[in-house]
This record gives C-alpha cells, sequence and structure tokens, in this order.
C-alpha cells in the first residue's frame, strides 16, 4: 500500500507520545518500517527554537504564537515531511494543526477562521491520511502529567482552559471522516489494543 | 497634532538607521519628544529572539521566514506599537510590513498575494501614518555595508537579490501616496535635507 501521514492528537496526559512510538511497534509488525517520527513543535533545528520561544515565554501574544507554531509547522512540512513522504516513508506525528483549531482556536477564542485561512495559505497540499484523536477529560490528563518535573507554560493551564480544548477536539473530530476518535480514559493496554483494532481497520479499508 | 506612525524603508546600506536617529532629532527640535523608536524585526524580547533565528539560520525556508517575521512584527504591534500609539506617543520604526513585500515578495519570489493576505489578517488596524522610503542602487547600498563586520545571512545575499528587493520597492512606493521616495544615493548630509524637507512638509499638510 501507498505510504501515509498519521498524526496523533490529544489534550496534555492524553499518551499520544506513548501510542506514536506503540503504532511505529505495530507497523513494523505489518512489515512497514520506513516510519519516519516527528513531534511538534518541533523536530527541526529550527522548530526545536522555536519550541522553546512558545514553551517557556509568558510575553507571547496568542497572535504571535499561533504564528509561531505554523513558523515551526512549516519548517517541518517543507524539510522533513514533504521529503520523507515523497521518498516513500510513512509518517507519524506527535500533533499537527488540528492542534492550532483546538488549542488557540477552541481555547484561546482566537478566530477558527483565521487559523483555517493559514491552514489553506500554508498546508494546503499536506494533509494528514489519518489523525487518531485520544479523548481523556482534562480531569484525568492533568492528573497524568502531575508526576512530570518542570511542566512547560501550557501544561501549567487551568482546567477551564484544557475543558475548552477538549471541546474543540471533541467538535473538530465529528465533523471530519478522517479523523478517529478514541477513548483514552482506560488503562494503557485498553488504549493500545483500541489503538491497534483502529488502525488496522483503517489500513485494511486503504487495501481495498 | 495627533501623534504618528512612521516608517523608514530601504534595502541594506540605505541609511535607515541613521534616518531613524535624525528624524527623533528633528521633531525634538518642534517639540515631539513623547517618541518610541523600535526596528524589526526586534524591539520586544520575543522579537530579538526570532531576529536570531532569521538572520543566523541559514536552514529556515521561505515561507516559514515569512512567518517568522510575521510573528516578530505582530508581538511588536501588540506589546509596544498599538500600546505607544494609544498613550499618545509617536513611533519611528526602521522597517515594517513593506519590507516582506520587497524581500520575501520582491527578493525571494513569495506570492504577494500570500503577504498582503497576512498583513490584512494580522496588521490590518495598524497601518503607518507615514513610510519614508530610502533609494538607493544595490551597488551604492552593498558598497556601503561593507566595512561591517559579521554581516548577517540577508545582507550576504547578491547584488540581484537587491536589484529584485528595490525594484520591489520602487513599485509599491509608486502605487501608495502614504509612502514618500528620497534619492539616498547623495552623501549624508544632502539626504537628511531632503529628509527634514518632506517630513517638515508632511507635517504641515496634518496639520492643515
Amino acid at each position: 500500500m501507498k505510504n501515509k501521514f498519521i498524526v496523533l492528537e490529544g489534550i496534555e496526559g492524553a499518551g499520544k507520545t506513548e501510542a506514536c512510538l506503540f503504532i511505529k511497534k505495530i507497523l513494523k509488525k505489518i512489515n512497514i518500517t520506513n516510519v519516519v517520527a516527528v513531534r511538534e513543535p518541533g523536530s527541526t533545528l529550527v522548530s526545536e527554537e522555536i519550541r522553546k520561544l512558545i514553551k517557556y515565554n509568558n510575553t507571547l501574544t496568542k497572535k504571535a504564537e499561533l504564528l509561531l507554531f505554523y513558523a515551526s509547522r512549516v519548517q517541518l512540512v517543507e524539510t522533513v515531511i514533504k521529503p520523507a513522504l515523497m521518498q516513500g516513508n510513512w509518517i507519524i506525528s506527535d500533533r499537527y494543526d488540528l492542534s492550532s483549531l483546538a488549542y488557540q482556536g477552541g481555547g484561546l477564542d482566537i478566530n477558527q477562521h483565521l487559523i483555517i485561512s493559514l491552514r489553506k495559505m500554508f498546508l494546503n497540499d499536506c494533509k494528514p491520511d489519518l489523525t487518531i484523536y485520544l479523548d481523556v477529560t482534562p480531569k484525568i490528563g492533568l492528573e497524568r502529567i502531575r508526576v512530570r518535573k518542570n511542566l512547560d507554560k501550557i501544561e501549567k493551564k487551568s482546567l477551564n482552559f484544557f475543558v475548552k480544548v477538549r471541546n474543540s477536539y471533541l467538535k473538530l473530530a465529528a465533523s471530519d471522516s478522517d479523523i478517529i476518535t478514541i477513548d483514552a480514559t482506560f488503562n494503557k493496554n485498553v488504549v493500545k489494543k483500541e489503538i491497534k483494532n483502529q488502525l488496522y481497520q483503517w489500513i485494511n479499508k486503504q487495501c481495498l
């Protein structure tokens, strides 16, 4: 089958990072080994620098932050994602631009049309084939990340902020057939099993 | 008279930075002392960090660079320019978004509509009252900056690049009545005299 671009989405503590590693493993089991894993914002020299600015600078305005996310994303798309896809590799990305719609749009009340315009202007020809949205309640998500040291600016935001982000994710997922929602409130093994089932089902469909 | 937002534009070596200082001086002579001077990209903590990324990173793609310029600009507009104008201060800026149209649009061939869309989306309500474009040939401009140490990525670009940037500036200036073009090929004193004349004429017009 043709190589694919898969994205993992969800609020803090949803289990995206572990899910990315897990998906790489289960793809390997079906002999898909040409997989490039990336994270957002990051995964290029410039994007990692931008990540630091976004995560630890408290003076950034909402719109400047949105533009930094897109600068980081465009750099990643043009120098890593597109070239890797062109060479026949699969991509697994820990977040992509659905995060901007959920966090900056839903969480920070930036007009969704502004974000959708940026998407059209800068990412139009690089859409994920599949987005897996790991859904947890903010209470559970924040509880899971409490053990982490050095929480960044975004991870420190209020429960109410994450409620808005989650509501936004749920709405976005409901309106896009390329997004699969998985209940990630259960324990890891249950969630992994569900990711595996859903992913295999999706792959089988692609082969029809 | 009401406070104003004045921008200096031109290619490397046109004399913008000195002109900004000079304008501050001549405004002082007519008792306008509440003047905030800024430079682009820069003049906020975040924007100065972005400036470093833009000026010294050779892996940046053209579109990621454009978005970084806008992130820096939006941060400057929202945290410095707009608040200063609201408090009745004048602003003198060493570059603003005409630079993006001339450099990224004219010089790097990014579609002008993309840049104009960013302007409309992010700067629509913050337009300079006056832009002074200092026009020099790239040959003269580059000769002037040759004495500088540690030229950055942009200053090191080819003569042909600056020919395209200048042509773009000339076209943009010809189509906008809020842009005054000054021939900056002459020696400093002649250029300063012309800046003074033009600025006083413009100020007198504003008072009519």
